[in-house]
């Protein structure tokens, strides 16, 4: 039978029709399903070709101080850009609408084209959450961004349209409805209990331990009770943290081990899954409240989102939790005498 | 410059970021991008495989008598089912779950391995249609149910497994979250207002003309204001009527060949592309009440749902509905002569 579980965040439910315990090999996919996009002519996110991007707007220099370790550029189609003006327009009685102000960036992650974060060195991967947090920081200080939005899309099924490895930033003018509808949830359960929701959340999951699937002294990675997707992972900080633009470097260079094994444990045990990522962070003007934990949530693209979720918001995922996160921790036993880790 | 439009039923943002018009042979895919579902095996949907599928739950006889034009079967891999408790659990403080109880059926559209909607006769559309309708109002008397949803995944891109042309139904026992936002923002409209939101948008969107690309006595067909795919399509009743189920089988009779031309418009223009689409109605406890109106949304499936999307709830569109409106109306103008319609 399968089961209905609500989302302590949203309040939505989700669905797991787990008829049968799929075995993780049934997941692993030999060859990938949906390969990385058709190249057509040189990438222009490799080196040599740096002409091709639009204006660099940071850098982390490689060792040799010539080249570049990443690499963040104005993204050259992008869904909003720095010119407009912020009034929203009636377009009749119904209808808003305003200039597509706000901010697209690409971040670069490396100069290799083969080279995707699973395979980095945690030296690597912190340098990849270094050029995160120095964008985060620099555009949150522009009032006319409401909000900033991290995220990485790998392979076809994400999303991607390049294969070189890379995440984007998304800064809008206004804030989404979505993260409206998880403040309110948020406030609520302040409200009721005078704590942060999310630091209760990580809190019952490590009480519970049967969806945790790894824990250092300042992070906690589990797969949530109410998962939309199967794999679906969330890395949160051990302490109330409200915005990514707060996390000490100290903090990020454990964070950079810590993402680099989640996404490893993916890649080894089901194949290179194509996945989505997203940093959720509190806006600029909630950062010293008691609301909202930044966290990172990892979408593995299995299936397809599909009529029934886009109709009624409710996912149907065909693994509990607890089963997939079996499955990770048992990669963790196996690999961590083997230089895993 | 892209712009921010606000979707009046949720108040979410959508950005339409059309840098450059695509022309609709941009659009058009030579050969299918995403091709059928693999067949392994002989199809459980076709005439004669009737024992592959679980029990039969309803029938449209062919002209015959003997066979089926339509046939509507429990899902073989259903998401809900029939057994278990309604109790709500409690899994810890913060976690509630329940038994998977409700509905998920199959309506198989046609006999015909090949024969999908756009490329049937009216008369068969209707049958379709009328099967929908059946099942409903059948269902809704399950007071278990709290929410019907019909929808239907063509294609790959779109969900599909089967090739087979068929829709699903699935009945939840919870009312999703996402309906009952929408709800929120229909009685807030309906407070400052006393009139149906929906109603005033389809009125708003006939009166606008210029993203409406069908209108018949009783139905107005329309690319919403903010459209969250390119060529999103929306079928409307032009008088109030929340729920699928009050529909008249003279209106179903109407709506048929309005369904028909509108996929079929999308068909000839788009090349056969992936789509949803979802029949949103009023649960059965709001059939009298003046919030909602039911309705038919299509979701070509374009371009991928990606990190962005799947993030802030924000959707990121290539065209204006505007431009893909008058791309459908120029369709209908050229086949107007030539026994379309």
């Amino acid at each position: 039978m399968s089961i209905i579980r609500q989302d302590p965040t949203t309040k939505e439910w989700v669905i797991i029709a787990a008829e049968r315990k799929r075995r993780p090999h049934e997941y692993h996919r030999h060859p990938r399903a949906h390969p990385q996009p058709a190249e057509t002519g040189p990438c222009p996110f490799c080196p040599g070709h740096e002409a091709k991007t639009p204006d660099e707007v940071f850098r982390v220099p490689d060792s040799s101080g010539v080249g570049w370790a990443v690499r963040v550029t104005s993204n050259k189609y992008p869904a909003l850009g720095a010119t407009g003006v912020l009034e929203r327009r009636e377009a009749g009685p119904l209808f808003r609408e305003m200039d597509g102000v706000g901010t697209h960036e690409v971040i670069i992650e490396t100069p290799s084209h083969e080279r995707s974060l699973p395979l980095m060195t945690d030296r690597e991967v912190a340098d990849v959450l270094l050029a995160y947090q120095s964008r985060y920081r620099s555009l949150r200080e522009d009032p006319r961004l409401k909000y900033i939005i991290i995220f990485k899309n790998h392979g076809e099924a994400a999303g991607t349209s390049l294969a070189h490895p890379h995440s984007q930033l998304v800064a809008t003018p206004v804030p989404p409805m979505l993260l409206r509808r998880k403040y309110e949830v948020a406030v609520a359960h302040y409200d009721d209990t005078g704590r942060c929701l999310y630091c209760d959340i990580a809190e019952e999951e490590r009480r519970a331990k049967s969806r945790v699937v790894l824990e250092t002294d300042r992070f906690l990675v589990f797969h949530p009770f109410a998962s939309r997707v199967s794999f679906e992972t969330w890395i949160t900080p051990k302490r109330h943290q409200p915005s990514f633009g707060q996390v000490s470097e100290e903090d990020l260079r454990e964070l950079a081990p810590v993402l680099r094994r989640t996404l490893r444990a993916l890649y080894d045990q089901l194949g290179d899954p194509d996945f989505n990522y997203i940093i959720h962070s509190a806006p600029a003007e909630d950062e010293n409240k008691d609301y909202y934990l930044w966290h990172i949530q990892i979408l593995p693209r299995l299936t397809t989102i599909a009529g029934f979720e886009l109709g009624s918001g409710i996912y149907v995922s065909t693994m509990r939790p607890e089963d997939s996160a079996a499955v990770i921790r048992e990669y963790e036993q196996v690999t961590a005498g083997k230089g895993f880790g």
